[in-house]
Order: structure tokens, then sequence, then C-alpha cells
């Protein structure tokens, strides 16, 4: 296992631009390298144009029974060597946050649901509202 | 012709926030109702998680031959009627409108080039820089 991790910079994605195709469908890794989830999508605030939240689905089996967990995006780190997201949710953590399943509705718009998110990463809310 | 326009609001969409696979493959229109491209995927700038442009493809035939036009992410409206962005673009300003084709690599750090695509549509550039 000597192959070096590589990862075609196209014009998907640049040192400070990325498309959201090439978001969607990437993997979301602890440090060492467990597999947490995958990103299924980002949801784009239509006034404001920012990213909101990453949402990460997790568990299940060809989309069924799978959770999604919406993310605050400061968290996603790109790292090359997991040719991943780099996120430290621990499975504790996990256990606690924020989720909806694939037939439940998560009501985007509640700033108490999205305040919850934040808070349980302990990261600052996005600012586009 | 008488259906009613609909679409459906789901967890991939509210009032103020859409997800990313729900902008990939929009089409686009003229407020005449004439197409203009669709749109292939959202840039978004990995540091701001703002959304830099939506590119638009236009022309060609399963993708051969199609060209990518960057859009500042303001332009789009969605339009319920039109079931699509509606983007006043004329042929005209289309013709002279920044674009890259499939086989082309297009400078997305280029500051220049930014200016001129928000020049090109005169509406302000991003803040997300």
């Amino acid at each position: 296992m000597n192959a070096t991790p590589t990862r075609t910079i196209d014009k998907q994605e640049t040192a400070q631009l990325i498309g959201s195709d090439m978001v969607e469908g990437t993997n979301v890794y602890r440090s060492n390298g467990d597999k947490v989830g995958e990103i299924e999508r980002v949801m784009i605030d239509k006034h404001s144009g920012k990213v909101a939240y990453a949402v990460m689905s997790f568990g299940g089996f060809m989309g069924i029974g799978e959770d999604y967990y919406p993310l605050p995006w400061s968290m996603l780190k790109y790292n090359t060597e997991l040719d991943g997201y780099e996120v430290n949710i621990s499975e504790q953590q996990l256990k606690g946050a924020p989720k909806y399943g694939r037939h439940e509705t998560w009501d985007w718009e509640s700033r108490d649901r999205g305040a919850r998110i934040h808070d349980h990463y302990g990261v600052p809310p996005y600012s586009g509202i």
C-alpha cells in the first residue's frame, strides 16, 4: 500500500472553490480512517447563497433505514490522505446528534433546530440568516 | 394545457433553503419560456461556504459540444410557472458571455475572470472573498 493519494483537480475543484456535485457522495471519515457516512447534498440558503448545512447520510442499506445528519459546513475539512472529509464525530456524539429518517420531516426553517445542530457540534452558527 | 404547475416541496427544499442536488439539472428559461440551458452544478467557496457561481450548460448534444457559463448565484430566481430558473439573458448577451468548453480550463481563482462575469451580467460580485 504505497500508492500516493491523488485527487484530480479539475474544473469542479480549485484551491478555493468546489463543485456541489463533487461534494455530494464524498465520504466522511474520522481521523483514524473509520468511515462515518457520506455527504448526500448541501443545503443552500437561497437568499444569501450561503451553504447552511452539509447533509450526511449514515447507516441503512441502499437508502433503506438511512439517517440524515445535517452538519455545519465549517466542520468539513477535506483530507487528501483519507480521500474524504475528516470530521471527528465520536459514536457517542453521533448517537445524540440531530438527525431525521428517510420518511421524516425536518423543519429546516426552525431556528431552534439550527441552533441545536451548531450547539451539538460546538461550532458557531452560519451567518446566512 | 391547463395543468397546474406544481413542485414538490420536500426535505430538499424549503422557503429558505434548497438542496444542491435540486439545483443541479434545473432548467433555465427566459421570461417568455424559451429555454436557455440547465444548471450543471454550483461552485462553493470552501472557506466561506458561499456559492460563488451556478454553472449553466448550454448547446451541444449529450454533453458533446456543450459550453459552460458561470452565472452569479443572485441571478437565479425560481419561477414556479416556468418550473425552472427565470434568467433573462438575451441571445446577444449569451454570445459574449464568459464561458468554457468541455475540454477547456477555466481559471476559477482569477479575480479578473470573476469580475468579468459579474460585469457582464451587471450584478455585484459575491462577497465570499
